[in-house]
């Protein structure tokens, strides 16, 4: 079976795995409170700015949930991309954890603008509607596209500018600054961004995500609320650890340069196939196409991948850190092979 | 000054304030075990249909509130229209409450339908997104525009076949029925609605409303969480005394129709004049006129009413049971007079 | 039938009534713009300093959980006499509101105090528990005794010493106020209370209670807190007027006054029966007798009051503003005769 | 330096580290849909019962927090020791998240039975307080100690003779079973335990519990429960394949069998020391030593502990799976020492 669903389908990159056995030694404090997540934290910092707080956390939504609460009331509002992670599938995660609301922003290829996002806010009603408090975007987008640094640098400002703050849900940053062949700050720290869900797991690791407190100000109750949301590991070590692998020499530009390198190699290779139009820009480890609707059945007796828009035939395709050239090349295969049968 | 704001501008109504009168005798028990409140439930009963549970609130926010944690869980989805209050106007007290999502879906004049419904909702993807669990319409809605019987019933249809539910918020429900010349069991109980706000503020009373159950399986519940909702009078009587004096004799009626009737009045009075223009229909007792700008602020300085949206010059003009021709004559005249200096 | 069940048994003191039928002329604003609201507020200033922030509700619980919640995170505690309304008697109404922890902390008599408080805290854990934050008191407490103003006094310093807030649910302060021979203030803002729930509804209103900041910062998100609390009151103006005619010619006192007198009538009245043991101090408008078991049946049989410790065969008598002489002489001499009778 | 402190300071068994080794290989479908968990599943299921629900989750706290979302609704109570983990040490986890009161037993060595629970509870006083719902217990106890199979058949049987459930939060199950020589079932399915909180992470685990419903007809939504509270692992094998693990050849009753050899070899050690005392029975892997305050301090400098109750000067120390028997008698050795010094 060949498997094109997730980045989260793989298993452990073997440098990540060897982190966690080498902090498998002995004892140390738990919650936090050891070598490791003292030095990771440190390996983030130098990555991201030297005031910057971070919270790991055990998975990408709970990193969401604790960003966005420690940003917003239950009287205030989060708007993000109709499209995005947090509005469509977090299951009213943020809104129940957080008392608050999330508004859904009109979003091309998946990403949103100053201008639609004051377009969907409206005026100041007062208590009559909830207050607009944060900005909330995904680099790279669900539908596989990047913001570039002065997109996120105007968003950052028109929210400053409106009182408001700007959060970036990163479960898969790594692959939006090895495609921009940028560093990590350059989409982040430096451009504006308060708050930034780091994610680790769709890029290597066994589990784990870092919310990354760029303005530490707003970082005031968060060990609390990270408590509170049920996502503070005791053996914290193990998750820390794999951060600090993911950042020694780039690790996490290595996975993603090779993830992005797959999906581009897969595109070029289905480019000329009939009844299989990308909808998407392919700027990451991600496609979108549009398949023929009589492929999809036989595809997916011989490949895991999802149907992101069933009524509209659009496919999502992933590559992964660990999808090796020959995974590409069978897949592309396939495809060509089920395109000239039903065709 | 001239008051064209809202229907809750208005004081109390002669028969409500009397009914408060007479029911300001003597002790009877608190939190609803009252003589007044078993017969005004009694007599919501007799107007819905025999089965139905009443539970009275203060205020509307309250009630809606009510109604959606009576009908779903916090892992679940409400849509209903992005104009509508429960969307726009209640600072996300039922995301709060609840603890789940409300989803907007795009209306026209107001209206949503089965088919807009449907596309918004999307796929079934499990936990990974908020179960759809109920769709909620305004009727009369935000626009002032009516739900036909043959509408509503459609989209009960579309909610039980789908193992959703219907609830109505019928803050003004009184007004649709009167501009309808139906009853109110027709425009909910006998069209398929499983929960219904039933509006008294805006209409003549002190302040309360009713959430209706019409499916009394759905308000297993409700006593439980009207009390956590802090909804729960103590002096219950004052209350369900004021829906008696509205149910009796129709008062309800008399007042919606005469409410729509100046409504009307105010839209003929101004239908020829440059530079006011209504944007949707006038059914009820509202006109969402589109002004000159020039027009506005001398407006607002001799009468009181909001502006819509701002953006695109739209106002509501509202009026009330106890808005006087007189009322009405006056302000016709003032935006004329308004008009030739300003046009 | 009798009733000596609560003081929320009763209606509208006559002044109120008046009060709101001068208030119910022609339109005013909504939500609290008005004039009404305005006055009220200026007179619940001059009563408790000239900083106060002041917001109506509709009830008492709804009051207690904006006040809670302006003071407390979801992550922090609020600690409660165990027989206090906020713990006891509200459907965990708070804790879904604020989302944090109630802790109730032992008390005598209905009373706490700082040793108490702080035996119950125990130590500082950091995120591993709620953190504290609020000491909430009733005045007067749920058995009928009050606080005097150095007690108060010792509470607030002990709060204000640990970074902690105090708060009084004062739904009958007006009762304790009255048998202390004092002004609202000298039990409230003179002696370092932060935030107050002055009831109305229990001392004549027909529905109304007010939350008042002593401390106005803490106010800094109450108007929205209010409006998703679903306490906001579209026809305010009935609210507040209410307010301003409690106080006026110190209304309140009038009534507590002459509640408090019946319920000391009505214990000296038994003093001398068999089987009617007073249980706490008589101090307010409440006793809380133990009784032959074997008089509870017909005693109820002519009036209605609550057990108040079935196992203990406790009662709790409630006295009103307007319970007559002739009222507790009747009931007086049904006890008598029913002692007589099964004693 | 001497880690005492928890079991949680450890780091991951050898079998359990081998176990991650071996499902790290290749793609598998993410979010539980995936053979280890399947088999861990079905691992789970003989151990506690064919029909048993499971349910993996990150951290504990996650665990009870969906347990108890799945049993009680936001205006029901859950009453528990006033010294259990529920209780005192989740920051207001569970309030936050099902919304509803939790409320504390005292409890005599770390236990509650019927009786105290009938006495907290009161009365029934309907919607004026949180309806009773659910009794938690924690076996073994934060104190160390052991319910014994009938105590928890008693408490079973009072919940459901009165229409409430009993959950268990088992973070070290494993030490009561092994201490008592029993199946895991003999402490839970087969005495009437509704719902069970399994915890790994204790045990030797990387990180990883179960929550396993007993009774399967109360996990009727915990699937979207458990995805809302941010405690569904998207790489799910590796949780899974943890407890495939630990029940293999009975790993987790080698391991607590182990940690709780350690304890009682540490008891024997120090019994004779002055001023080292113990406050409960030892009875798995945790001591609650009473000591002489002049000790601590020393102590503290070579070995980490926690210091459970500073006022009274009770430390608990605590041992794993790896706590070696030359650990244990470096510390006794140490203890010595200082009680002739500081003694």
């Amino acid at each position: 079976m060949l498997y094109f669903a997730s980045d989260n389908t793989s298993g452990i990159h073997p440098e990540i795995f060897a982190a966690i056995d080498r902090a498998n030694r002995g004892s140390v404090k738990a919650y936090g409170e050891d070598p490791y997540t003292e030095s990771a934290t440190a390996a983030l910092r130098t990555t991201f700015g030297g005031r910057a707080e971070v919270y790991f956390t055990f998975g990408g939504t709970g990193a969401n949930v604790i960003a966005i609460a420690s940003m917003a009331r239950s009287f205030e509002a989060v708007f993000c991309a109709e499209c995005s992670h947090l509005w469509s599938d977090e299951c009213a995660a943020p809104e129940k954890f957080f008392g608050g609301k999330l508004v859904p922003v009109p979003a091309v290829d998946g990403k949103i603008n100053p201008a639609v996002v004051a377009a969907t806010m409206g005026e100041n009603r007062g208590v009559h509607h909830a207050a607009p408090k944060v900005i909330s975007i995904t680099q790279p987008t669900e539908w596989g596209t990047i913001y570039r640094p002065a997109e996120i640098q105007a968003l950052a400002d028109y929210a400053h500018t409106h009182g408001l703050l700007l959060h970036v849900d990163g479960a898969r940053l790594a692959n939006a600054a090895a495609a921009l062949d940028s560093s990590l700050a350059a989409i982040s720290s430096d451009v504006g961004v308060d708050v930034l869900s780091f994610g680790g797991t769709k890029n290597g690791l066994m589990g784990g995500e870092a919310v990354v407190f760029i303005n530490p100000d707003l970082a005031r109750h968060t060990d609390y609320l990270r408590k509170q949301a049920t996502q503070l590991a005791s053996k914290m070590r193990f998750i820390a650890v794999q951060f600090e692998a993911l950042l020694h020499d780039e690790l996490w530009r290595r996975n993603a340069d090779h993830a992005n390198a797959m999906a581009a190699r897969l595109a070029a290779a289905v480019s000329d196939i009939d009844g299989v139009e990308m909808t998407c820009p392919v700027e990451i480890n991600a496609l979108f196409p549009r398949l023929a609707p009589s492929y999809i059945a036989p595809l997916q007796q011989q490949c895991v991948f999802y149907l992101w828009d069933a009524d509209a035939s659009i496919a999502r395709w992933m590559t992964s850190f660990d999808t090796t050239a020959a995974d590409v090349d069978t897949f592309a295969t396939l495809i060509r092979k089920v395109a000239g049968r039903h065709g």
